[in-house]
């Protein structure tokens, strides 16, 4: 079954420093894009802050099973309704890999709850990726470790949920350490976050980061994904309770009344 | 060491519904205060969402421990910044004992990021709370399991995130099962969800409820909250690092700039 | 691709128990095994305690993608040779599904660490399975909840450790709860526990049970096993450290000996 | 209340190499024992390998509120007998502090239910220990990092189950990264592996490790351990049954029989 990925890209330093405009000149989410095409059964487009909603319109999330996410310079720009908009299709069962400086994406902190913050250096320093999750499919086919000669250091602590499994930790040339692959599950929606990938870096040419995007975008669609209201609390009337009972007690709701939110 | 104990409380029912008035006449906040002090180590005070700030201000956060949150019809009414305030409070170390309906409250939310919703029928119908950990904290001096004559269905699924562990379980007599005790950890913040207590039923007066309700306070305090802000993402320079590296590679941040969010 | 299922059968009661025999003729084993053959993307053969090694020779489990386990009254006569044989095999990768009464049986307890006991009563009540993860694998296609009109009551405290997720919980109409789907990860292996299927009851007749089964296979199955020693802990020499370090300090190990255990 | 610890060191190499001798010449059981001292709510004992039944009778460990393990060169020759008596008294909620080398002592290994393998290579590197979960009881007073100037490196990946909660990540000079504080639960006991303390190097003269060291008793202690028999399966009878149900079907186990094993 074909997968539909969308690379979101926040496309401002790439049109606005000359640094990034030269590694990417057809801005990040292309280069992303392009590295998961190499899947034949991934299809990937992609979407922009500058399109109207983002490029994340109601039509275009129904037809996302998984949203990669990098933003950096604009966060505070994405529009809180497509924010929520996206919340909700994660719940609904869209898959959805937050990529480095992601960690302070509205949408990240909205779904991990937590102020998701860490240490970081911009040096260039080697970053050496271990897989310590060696069976969990996002690792498929990878080497024990893999290294990127310069990549921006990010260092714990990370404050993110403990996650659901954690898949790789790095090591930085200059002393820290960093979870750089965790997995979470929010609603129907399976979440990974991956932290290589600052933008004055070619990181996202490198062919093992290719490897880890496209594993992540197969582990993370969801064939159970739904299209039903995912914050939907139904109440269940005495006559259809699934054993006989007689309602006993006081009330606050008359019969047939809508919950209260 | 004394633990400081606020319960929060909506005090709407109280004052517009017959029956409830009549089963807390000074409102659920204050009988919730009352079980938390039978525990000598627990010094407990209220607030409520008719105060100015809600009764949450910087001054009451600053020297609560633990915050217990009661809500169901205003929910809405509570200020997106007090929300905030809270959270930040939670991440900071302060624990969280979210109440029954308070499952859809916006702190609550705010820090699971998954719909919270439910299925519910309100029928006076009996509840058996199981203790499925046994060895954990919150089931201190509990039995194998306790009833509630009359309380309102919860029903699964629960869309909660797995949470750290299962500590109760429940039976409704209608057929429902619920996952009625569940913790979480939040930045440095303990949480506790726990089912029980419609408003129309006398469950705060419970002597099991409230022996449940002191263990989780016990449980949710850490002493090791701090004052400082948990978003901080503090740039490390490169002449601070933890290992002699030189700079490397293109930048986009100048020296001593601050990070982008 | 084809899975390669093989359905452990412990086959006492079938033939010492005139109920048992007549309700399952062929075997417990057998009759799961067709529930799986009804998935065209599963190949399923079967192994009993009485065959030579348990059926379970080195060549079958090479062979074998995930292994389910049915046993009952004779988890002591399992060898324990067989049962390394096995841990081996799930750390490896293979998959195993560990059907209602093999909580007690040596694999399971094995791998859990834990007594993995719990209450029981066989008096043929009601059993209601709630899906309380719906967007997992294993909930594919299932209702809300599905019944068996008569099983034996397994009743928490469940003491297993606390699992990666909780796929079902169910309620008995004697008044207790169980967690009845529950998934873990040890090595490359991944693990579900099943609790439906007392051997006086058809209850692997039933649809919705065939459907779980199958699910649980797909999930299980993980296209990363290896057949390397799990237990391997090689040595580093310091001439192939991956940064350039000097050894200093005394030693223990002369070079090139190997690690203790 | 005072908190009961017992420390076992298996004491071999301090009797038979020199350097080791030289460090810890009371054995290292002892110093650890004496680091545990300076927190005036413990009380420590010693246990060796070579006292009658490793000095781990019943009596000893009814009196043990937490055990920590220090083993290497003789895991073999611990007797199974003596670790499934110390299995069974961590779940009935005495706590256990696994260090170092212990990864593949025959406790741990029986409690994880993995490999617990991983990588290694003595050449007195420097570590360098991080916080990721500054909040948790086991990091109380600890500095965001700390240093060991000469460790053993042991390297991801380590084969033990995703744990409760990562505590300490560690970075090795040589290239490494290690999770070297993670924490378990398994029955009623609370279980922490700590990585530091190679035999050949004073790390447990180190006080920061000290301050570990007591963090971890403090949080191991479980005040709800219990004395009964955790695999206890009782059986319910019709009877007894919470909620009034009638037999059915058919029956494999007479009345009053006890379950099968």
């Amino acid at each position: 079954m074909t997968i539909r990925a969308t690379v979101w890209g926040e496309n401002v330093h790439e049109t606005s420093n000359q640094i990034v405009s030269e590694i990417y000149p057809e801005g990040m989410h292309a280069q992303i894009a392009k590295q998961l095409a190499v899947d034949k059964n991934i299809v990937a487009r992609t979407a922009t802050l500058q399109q109207p909603e983002h490029g994340l319109t109601h039509e275009v999330l129904a037809e996302t099973d998984v949203l990669l996410w990098w933003g950096h310079a604009a966060h505070g720009e994405v529009a809180d309704e497509i924010v929520e908009r996206v919340t909700n299709r994660v719940w609904q069962g869209m898959g959805l890999i937050v990529l480095h400086s992601g960690h302070f994406s509205k949408i990240f902190k909205r779904l991990m709850g937590t102020p998701c913050a860490l240490k970081w250096r911009e040096a260039g320093e080697r970053e050496r990726i271990f897989v310590v999750n060696p069976g969990h499919a996002i690792a498929a086919g990878l080497p024990e470790y893999f290294e990127l000669e310069n990549e921006e250091m990010y260092g714990e602590p990370f404050s993110v949920p403990e996650p659901m499994e954690t898949v790789f930790i790095s090591w930085f040339q200059g002393g820290e350490v960093f979870r750089s692959g965790l997995t979470y599950r929010r609603g129907r929606g399976n979440i990974f976050y991956f932290q290589p990938g600052h933008e004055t870096y070619p990181t996202y040419y490198d062919e093992t980061i290719g490897k880890v995007l496209r594993n992540a975008v197969n582990w993370a669609f969801n064939p159970q994904a739904v299209s039903s209201d995912p914050s939907d609390a139904p109440n269940v009337p005495v006559e259809e309770a699934l054993e006989a009972i007689e309602e006993r007690g006081p009330k606050l709701h008359k019969k047939g009344e809508k919950g209260l939110r």
